[in-house]
């Protein structure tokens, strides 16, 4: 069955991830030859600098020029590792047009244009894999995509942000604050300079919307999802997490309505109880946690980020891809039909744990408990504490919709006796 | 893309699993339509006892004649949930010789046989899917043999069998002995009438010998599997892993040797370090770590038998062999290209945790001490006590080759001083 035309392989971006694909490339050739059926060769690598001095890999395939190089014809699948909108999204578009197959690590593109892309590969007869684009080396699209396919998926609840899981498993274990701990993860690479895309939720968001989208069979665009970042998260809310027993992660959140008429995608920091297994999800590790009809409750754990673990997810497709091309097939595409809606977060149905700042006189629970009952919040538990002359409220609710929950915060900070709003988190995986 | 003539399913066995299969096709027909790309149909159904009334499946589909019914000719894909070696492995080597795929939930039959089901799968074209023979509902299979295709698979380190792990998790939990975990185990039906398959652990050593094969892309026959069971385990085995921060499991081990020049496959209980994310899986779960080159450190985890997880992981296989069917190609089969042989229990590089009663005399410790030094095996810590003019000793090795531990184990019974060999564990996952 071994055949010894090679196939061709085009490197978009030779960083962290692409130098570690090429160096597997050349150390593992021959097992992926015997995995794949034949031989793959790396046919050439664009770079933006190509002065750079890029260990194992042959000067004479480095080019400036990606464009040419998807458009040579003969190669049989892009690898594209560049990340960001562009020029990628139209290097995937001509590597298509060009007759090459995709794998990609791109998860801003991906939650952005999939389906656009996935449209372009379907009808050019190609592959477009990015099993890398979520949770790094963690199996997590193929398991939803193939595994789960006769399935009824119902709830994804995932860390899948390595940045913000570092820096709040230290405030947790340390008591660092927020910027001490970013600071530490900077210091050890795990934050960059800039850490917007990450502590901001815009990251973890666009993973949201692709798991979002192959769970539920329908498309959940980056707008669709609901995101808050983790930047004010205090020590002040860790301690309160640990009365109730719980923890603080950021999570990612993907919902079947009750109804099954409608998902929901949203990304923020959130209380866990600590017996859920995601609360035990130290350092930089990744964890997704799938809710599904038949098959019950799975959870998927491991790197979320780094140039090997990605590496190795993106090989993984390679390989698929590349036996998908001998075999004159094409693996399993977008799967959007149920077509169900988004709804806004108002409509989520979650817990709040509200600390508030209160007036240090009779009365202040039965104006405050006034507020709740009437936006229809019913009230789970209420701590009250006055220390050094200051009073707190902190209350639990019981599950009620965002709207009414957001509503019922808004008309708190309206009572005369309530001084100010301390901190809102919400309370998931029970 | 849509096509209108049904894929027929031919269904061997309406157990637990099967009967939950069939519901499922009928139950979500359209959603299993759409991500096929065509309908699925159930063509006929064998059982043993016709007569039993099967809610939701037509019994005029119903038949005790599986031979005629794998003969037929129109069936596109048999599931085989019988179980077994024969009739099952006629009955699959039968529907691809008349032109069907195979979806099979049989650890026993694809441990003993799967070479052989492999190589008559691919000499007529078809498939042969099983990830519900290994784990039930947990994605693992797959993400083996196609999300870690490019990368290479040092270690398996797994809980796979749900009744003893129950058992294990009630003992450690609530101090019960073994026959009273066992009796609770029976009573909420995690374990059969004869739990001899599970708690002598042939079950996990099928799934370790399939396992293996598909991690290190080579032959591991059941027989090179060796096996312990875990009747032997005692309040007081717990009680020492607890002093040593540790808890007890029945694991399946498939490791790569440190020189890669082979592997080795084993299951027995063993003491694993409460930190290790093995450690915190309860009751009838399942969950498997994964130690890949680039991957690093994944863990897989989630219900590991029962009618609906295991009917999820064989509809998410029967929608793939569907798929391949409409593209008239066949998914990733059998690799056992790395020829890598296996290595005896003798050679497996471990540590173990060793109870001795002794004389409460001067002396003992050095005369086992030397034991050990002769033996080659260095020792980690040695706890001595005497409660009662009992004395024991309890000694914990560092890493040595298995049949240097056994060999040092054999020559300390035939010391004077030691009057028993009150437990022996290898202690893992560190």
């Amino acid at each position: 069955m071994m055949r010894t035309r090679p196939l061709k392989v085009a490197l978009l971006g030779c960083g962290v991830v692409g130098s570690e694909v090429a160096r597997i490339m050349t150390t593992h050739a021959d097992d992926l030859t015997a995995r794949i059926g034949a031989p793959v060769e790396l046919a050439g690598v664009a770079v933006r600098r190509p002065s750079k001095v890029r260990e194992g890999i042959d000067p004479a395939l480095v080019t400036t020029d990606a464009t040419a190089l998807v458009k040579r014809g003969d190669i049989d699948v892009v690898v594209e590792v560049i990340g960001g909108i562009e020029p990628a999204r139209t290097l995937i578009t001509t590597a298509f047009e060009h007759g090459a197959s995709v794998v990609s690590a791109n998860k801003a593109l991906i939650a952005q244009d999939g389906a656009a892309l996935h449209a372009a590969a379907e009808q050019h007869g190609r592959d477009l894999y990015y099993e890398a684009a979520v949770a790094g080396a963690i199996p997590l699209i193929r398991p939803l995509r193939e595994s789960l396919a006769g399935d009824k998926v119902n709830r994804v609840l995932g860390i899948v942000n390595g940045t913000t899981n570092f820096i709040l498993d230290k405030m947790d274990s340390t008591g660092a604050g927020y910027q001490e701990a970013l600071d530490e993860a900077t210091a050890l690479g795990y934050a960059e300079a800039d850490p917007t895309a990450d502590v901001e939720g815009f990251d973890a968001a666009a993973k949201a919307a692709i798991l979002a989208g192959i769970a539920f069979h329908t498309r959940v665009r980056l707008d669709d999802v609901y995101r808050e970042g983790m930047t004010e998260v205090t020590g002040a809310d860790f301690a309160s997490a640990k009365r109730m027993g719980c923890t603080i992660k950021l999570l990612a959140i993907c919902e079947r309505a009750a109804d099954g008429g409608s998902v929901t995608a949203r990304v923020h920091p959130a209380m866990i109880p600590l017996s859920h297994p995601l609360a035990s999800v130290r350092e930089a590790y990744n964890a997704v946690f799938v809710e599904a009809e038949a098959a019950g409750q799975l959870m998927f754990y491991g790197p979320g980020a780094g140039g090997a673990p990605t590496a190795s997810a993106v090989l993984g497709d390679l390989v698929a891809v590349c036996r998908n091309k001998l075999g004159e097939a094409t693996g399993p595409g977008d799967s959007a039909y149920t077509q169900l809606p988004v709804s806004p977060m108002g409509e989520v149905v979650t817990r709040y744990h509200i600390s508030l700042d209160v007036a240090d006189k009779p009365g202040v629970l039965a104006q405050v408990a006034t507020v709740f009952a009437e936006h229809g919040v019913s009230i789970d538990t209420v701590r009250q504490t006055v220390k050094d002359g200051e009073a707190s409220l902190v209350v639990v609710t019981h599950r009620a919709p965002d709207a009414a929950l957001s509503g019922t915060v808004e008309a708190l900070r309206n009572l005369d006796t309530v001084r100010g709003v301390a901190s809102i988190m919400r309370v998931e995986g029970e």
